[in-house]
């Protein structure tokens, strides 16, 4: 949007901050992928479609006949605690132990990232992200213009040989921001010895993990690993979110994390938004306490396992040899990685032009690589839609493939 | 809470604007104000048993009928187009002419003041507030580091002359900020000369003007006056909010702005919560097209109309004579001037053991002053728990005042 504009003239009101702003790729690419001809791998968007319309309404009918001037009303900044009872379930289905007063109920876990941010970053302090990271949380952490040193990802997450020589180098982050599980954009799960040595690192070095856990639930393949912050509370700021395994349309996020941190987020989400809806953190509360998450996540986890498979099978079936992608075993994305010489920025108007998106590299990356990477999403296309833009994707990299070896021809005149 | 904590382990990770944070009285309060045997006037809440159940009931039935996919995904971080059409019904209704892409849909009005800070606020940077103004904006704009100009209000809104000569003085503010409606916490309107007054300093001096205007519809005496967006656009930032029309609890707010001010809010918008709930925004859109926001309001005005004359009579009936109060023609508020000498702050653990809370309006003050004046608010206690509150609170002020006396007498041996 902000593009078009060629004179602002509010700029001299601005301030210096807001100068880093800018325009995602994702945001504008979600306007190009809502066109109706193209087919959008572009977005981040669970199947809301998996939920029961009746449970669902009978469970807000229940919210709005047993206290609706209570659910219309203002509640608590740091959430209410029939939802934070509900949500230490939650958390336990996974391994996690934790307590009601180290819960901050968030306006999505997106909120989190943007208070975490601020409470945690001055300008140029340090702070490690993986390499790729979720674009979200690039962009909070961004506002407050710290320096990322990036520490690459490989099949088993984040490689922490690769941090633990920079911290004997130097290096003193504030925290290290981590998706263990089926990453985003990755697809990648870290494994327990690395989720152990990061706690260590973090130890020796004094720094604290941000563990970021939206789609640990959504396994479907493999055996689940423990959360890191089931094994080192005090280090570490677990966020959660229901906004993919529930609904992302009710904006309900929380941070489990040691008492002093979680009393200064409420302090300044209180200026941020007062508190998240007490209307969507009802109906939240009641969702789960009727296990209505649980049989969501059984129903999307066959969905998703078989739009994973059919997207695995048509990038074998229409990429060319050259390229490689992750096979994740839960989750939304696969990562996709083409010849270097390949830069999927400037290929995306023309995928867009053969009707299918994605979202290219460099969004997710805090040190500009990424060039010749892009991310898909499975969870929301459906199977016939996924082999159908799979392969109008692998005819566009074809094309700049050969394209890129005629130039080559040429050029070695 | 924080004030229980005498030593914080995470103190050297957090951001030194973070240090800047603190517990706001009116939240110390309102955890103090939830005591059963307390009557608060200290909350902002509005009477959300107004609203009928059943209607509400249906208009979130039809939209999770209708649309449950739909509304439990995300949506555009700009707001969903069918809400932004009926707010310009709710502007309108006020005199004012909008267009759809001039609307930022925000998490409550809140988040808007919480990004107009972060766009527009350099540390250091000059703003005007109004003495008193609202303390949830003071620390929105606080978090940014601003410094405040504080120019006081009279019974008709802030006194223009004052900054004026602010202005002739030197002062070169990025924005004024001023709720006009019934303000909060003074009660009190701004004139329309004093609105045409401000636009024309706003030009010259070449400032911005942020009006707030959540209470502008709760008019229950005297004529309506034109929103200051009305008379200029180019150099207001106006914000809504449905909270206190229609329900705090869906957390739905818009900022009405220049094009290119509301580009720059959605780029911050998006990494602060991505985007507001659907959910809400769908139920919100719908209550709004059945019209049960002017019932609602219909609903309201007697009742707060009331509320406020039993306040006025409480306050006749109870105060020392030395005491002042506003008497408002609409909103949520009203303000009372006690002696000099006095300290609400001081008062306020005295008055809570007495039964009856307020905020003490140090609160509202960007420059410290406001030590002898307190908010109290009459849209929630009933009635009979107005005039026994104002009982207790009209004891505790006299004890005080004698008390004073009888010291100044002491001291004057």
């Amino acid at each position: 949007m902000s593009s078009g504009i060629t004179f602002d003239p509010y700029a001299s009101f601005y301030s210096s901050s807001s100068h880093h702003l800018r325009s995602s790729e994702i945001r504008d690419l979600m306007s190009a992928g809502g066109r109706g001809d193209v087919i959008s791998f572009a977005g981040g968007l669970p199947f809301t479609e998996s939920l029961p319309a009746g449970e669902v309404s009978d469970a807000m009918l229940q919210v709005l006949k047993e206290s609706h001037a209570e659910a219309l009303q203002y509640c608590e900044t740091e959430g209410r605690m029939p939802l934070k009872r509900a949500l230490i379930k939650v958390m336990a289905s996974e391994g996690i132990t934790a307590e009601e007063n180290h819960i901050l109920i968030t306006t999505g876990s997106q909120q989190a990232l943007d208070l975490l941010a601020r409470i945690f970053i001055d300008p140029s302090d340090s702070i490690v992200v993986e390499g790729p990271t979720y674009v979200g949380a690039l962009s909070a952490f961004r506002a407050a213009m710290p320096n990322f040193t990036t520490i690459p990802l490989d099949h088993m997450g984040m490689d922490v040989d690769i941090l633990s020589r920079e911290l004997k180098n130097g290096l003193k982050p504030k925290f290290a921001y981590v998706v263990p599980n089926f990453h985003n954009p990755a697809g990648v799960t870290m494994s327990a010895p690395r989720r152990k040595r990061l706690i260590e690192l973090a130890e020796e070095y004094d720094f604290l993990i941000i563990e970021d856990n939206p789609y640990g639930l959504l396994r479907f393949d493999g055996e689940p690993l423990l959360p890191i912050v089931a094994l080192e509370k005090t280090r570490v700021v677990y966020l959660g979110t229901l906004s993919k395994i529930v609904s992302p349309g009710i904006r309900i996020g929380w941070v489990n994390a040691p008492l002093p941190i979680i009393d200064r987020l409420a302090i300044l989400k209180q200026s941020a938004d007062l508190c998240s809806s007490s209307l969507n953190q009802m109906f939240a509360e009641r969702l789960i306490s009727r296990d209505l998450w649980k049989k969501n996540i059984n129903n999307l986890k066959p969905i998703y396992k078989s739009r994973k498979d059919a997207m695995i099978r048509s990038l074998e079936k229409h990429f060319p040899s050259e390229c490689r992608w992750t096979n994740p075993e839960g989750g939304l994305f696969i990562w996709v990685t083409l010849p270097e010489y390949l830069d999927t920025t400037k290929m995306l108007p023309l995928a867009i032009e053969s009707g299918v998106a994605f979202v290219p590299g460099v969004a997710f990356f805090a040190d500009g690589s990424g060039a010749n990477m892009m991310r898909l999403n499975f969870s929301f296309p459906t199977e016939p839609q996924i082999s159908e833009g799979i392969m109008r994707l692998g005819k566009v990299v074809e094309r700049e493939i050969s394209l890129y070896h005629s130039l080559g021809l040429n050029n070695s005149h």
